[in-house]
């Protein structure tokens, strides 16, 4: 039995952003009025979504997405590239009059990025876009929230949840009430350094103070705190217990996604029952696996993620 | 009688590329590995080719493109728009496998910009795809022969113009041999900095220098010589006499395709009869015009400009 098939039960529904993504790489940064040739053009599915959605899908999980596309015709592309990819686009809705939501991504040869984010107010999900695919929400064994999102849409996603569904949210809550809900009802709650001061009130400023800010947050509610560390890697903490994940990645080429396989590979290690620790181990080794590649959308293979995690594990 | 009904006479057919434009207007630059949100975001006709085309046909003439795209999506929304704007579509060669040439344009508030050019080498023109439209080349008033275009293809052009046409050429050409048949065939020569050190050998350091290497030029051939000077402005050069044209934007928004606006206006100038100091006069209020829009397509009426011409002159 392959890991696919083992984890084929298992259906994760991700609340949250999809986009084109446009990744140029460059040699060089244009200087002020002048010009560079791009080195390769991609265009990718992309968006916060999207990723983690493709993420889990190639960890073998059963995948929908609830997400806002414009009606033009980038939206029928990356509606198309959602379905081509195995997910479920039930739950995407297209907004009529509106753009789809573009990422640019420019790469330089040392992994280094620049972000350019137009997104329209109009792609962002609707407390209604959410309740219509409550069925989907409550049936699912994990669901994936994005903070970014309104908080209308966040805190509808987190009420249709299913109540033993692992709910996993992903980044800094609009406000302090969606702040309190989601500390109540998440199991796993991920942010990075930024988004880490919106939780916790203070920014850490080594991995000490992540540790601590991981523990407070555990204090509130979830079972498992994801932060990334302001040092590099990142932290795992669970009630009891902690881990410190390094970067461990060897070439890095582009650090889009790598955030989204984390949360992606976290989530599907511990609906395989496996310990916040080892689940933890997955997640670095998937995002690893992402930033050695440009554009966002990592080849993951389970069984390989998990040898590379005991092995990592052991170092 | 208005100027586009006087003007319907004229045809030109401008030799060059056609591509995607995305222009992103941001507020400021990323950091390394930031992200900033973009304030607009337009998806345009783009190139030298269809930006020289475009403001021809907004001055009037009437116009045939040559040039070349991809078999994608976008080819064929570009094809769309070229013949949208009005303009004949039938030297435009589509070509089977090849990816249509995106540029990237990132402008800053103060008009800086950043361009980023993917331009695969089969989105080039080829001999065959010029001598295809030998029928049209041949018919035309103006040619606009861009030198950025391979040596075998700008040969072709310049083989196929009707003797009597005004031969208009821009840019920097690509090898020794095809400088010396645009310097013999071209009726106009118009070039950048960068440009004038190809075609004289040297590079002008100030205004001065400009106009010397100007009247060097016109000793080989050409009949107007019209040069970018590093001080800013242009010289526009003829036997006997020079002109030194001001920027004359008020508030500098985009500068793509100011040049192409130039070279535009001054071969619709010549057009109309008009002696080469007001021709370029006309170029530099056509140039001024798109300086002050984003994205290089510029709304453009010829007697307004007639008019600003005019004022402008006698300032």
């Amino acid at each position: 039995m392959t890991a696919q098939e083992a984890n084929a039960q298992f259906k994760v529904v991700v609340v949250g952003q999809v986009a084109r993504d446009l990744v140029l790489q460059i040699e060089r940064m244009p200087d002020d009025g002048g010009s560079v040739p791009v080195q390769k053009r991609q265009e990718l599915l992309g968006g916060k979504g999207a990723n983690q959605g493709v993420a889990c899908r190639r960890l073998g999980a059963d995948v929908s997405l609830v997400g806002v596309l414009g009606d033009d015709q980038a939206g029928h592309t990356v509606l198309a590239q959602v379905a081509a990819d195995g997910m479920d686009v039930n739950g995407v809705v297209i907004r009529d009059g509106a753009p789809t939501a573009l990422l640019l991504d420019i790469v330089q040869p040392d992994g280094v990025r620049r972000l350019f984010e137009d997104v329209d107010s109009r792609v962002l999900l609707e407390a209604g876009d959410v309740r219509a695919s409550e069925d989907l929400l409550r049936s699912a064994n994990a669901v994936l929230i994005q903070l970014q999102q309104p908080a209308a849409a966040v805190t509808a996603a987190l009420d249709a949840a299913d109540p033993d569904a692992l709910v996993v949210t992903d980044g800094a809550p609009p406000d302090n009430q969606t702040r309190e809900r989601v500390l109540r009802r998440a199991v796993v709650v991920r942010a990075d350094v930024e988004e880490t001061e919106a939780l916790v009130g203070w920014k850490p400023a080594d991995l000490t103070e992540t540790i601590e800010a991981a523990q407070k947050l555990l204090e509130e509610g979830p079972r498992v705190v994801a932060l990334a560390s302001p040092t590099g890697g990142n932290v795992v903490a669970w009630p009891g217990g902690h881990v410190v994940l390094p970067f461990i990645e060897e070439e890095p080429v582009d650090p889009t996604g790598a955030g989204d396989a984390f949360v992606a590979a976290l989530t599907v290690g511990l609906l395989h029952g496996q310990d916040p620790e080892t689940a933890a181990w997955w997640a670095a080794v998937a995002a690893a696996r992402v930033v050695g590649k440009a554009g966002g959308r990592p080849e993951l293979d389970l069984d390989e993620i998990r040898q590379a995690a005991a092995n990592a594990r052991r170092r």
